[in-house]
């Protein structure tokens, strides 16, 4: 994945980009799976569970990716005082939107 | 969805059901949506507001699921004295996994 | 505690009550710890530290109340059929306020 | 509020760190609230919903807290290079901790 920061460009390592993706095939597939059970009509504490299980596994993968987010544009955006308070305000304002 | 108690089954209105399936598959597009940003090396900022969402709004149907569920089985369920302890100790259980 | 329902009253039995008290006083007491950290102009990590520890154990308190409440007013509510949709409601009502 | 990072400190101005001081004092408050009402006997859904209030204020402090930790420690560590990594580690361990 690239970032983008005043122009400049930063990209996961292939492994990285290549995990990210393999994650989220497993969630794309949790959640069709979410949908033939509700469509199957399937008991709705199964269903819940499941919720559950897709909206965790979301959840983490927005932990590995903000962690990135951080390591990678935030730290650039400090260094070279480009649009740092900017950047930092969209990191609490996706951190707010995780804690609700 | 039929929703299964010992033996009794309760089906959600077609009307509630359809609407069910229409919300999921909007979820379904959301994750198919951050599947393709991923792939196309999107901004990780956009990747991780699509993420809040997605997580968000799988948890908005966790909270219709778990209020029919209240309102059927679980009713049910007491109403008969019928595993009634079991079917609490589920509530927690995914009360438990939301809240975290 | 009690739990008035439609006049009736269930009182936890004193054991739990005990318990449950203590555990308040042990938040009450992490509140107070966080108050004289930041009075001190302590490191923030430790502050957001504590505050995440004071928080988690108010929503695993929240999470044992709610039990309770399950197994006492909502059980009761729904096999006297009193009042049983606003207590369902209620119940919602605070599911949402702790997933957020 | 100091901060030390690598032996650098800094305070936050004497304004917000009234303000934030006000703030715990109520939240102090709630919780002090709290254990009158359990002690008190008082509905547990009364209970419940102060548990949600006073987990929320608290919640509501750590974003607060974190914001400033942002643009105060991690941008100092950042910016001199000083235990970045470290920094940026515990930053994430918080957030993982707010986010269940």
């Amino acid at each position: 994945m690239y970032m983008y920061i005043g122009g400049a460009e930063m990209s996961l390592c292939g492994d990285d980009h290549a995990k990210l993706i393999a994650r989220i095939n497993r969630i794309h597939g949790q959640v069709a799976g979410l949908k033939k059970m509700v469509e199957e009509d399937r008991d709705c504490m199964e269903v819940l569970k499941q919720i559950a299980a897709a909206s965790g596994a979301l959840r983490s993968l927005g932990a590995v990716l903000l962690e990135e987010h951080l390591k990678g544009c935030v730290t650039q955006a400090i260094r070279e005082q480009d649009h740092e308070s900017e950047v930092i305000e969209q990191v609490m304002d996706i951190f707010n939107k995780f804690i609700r």
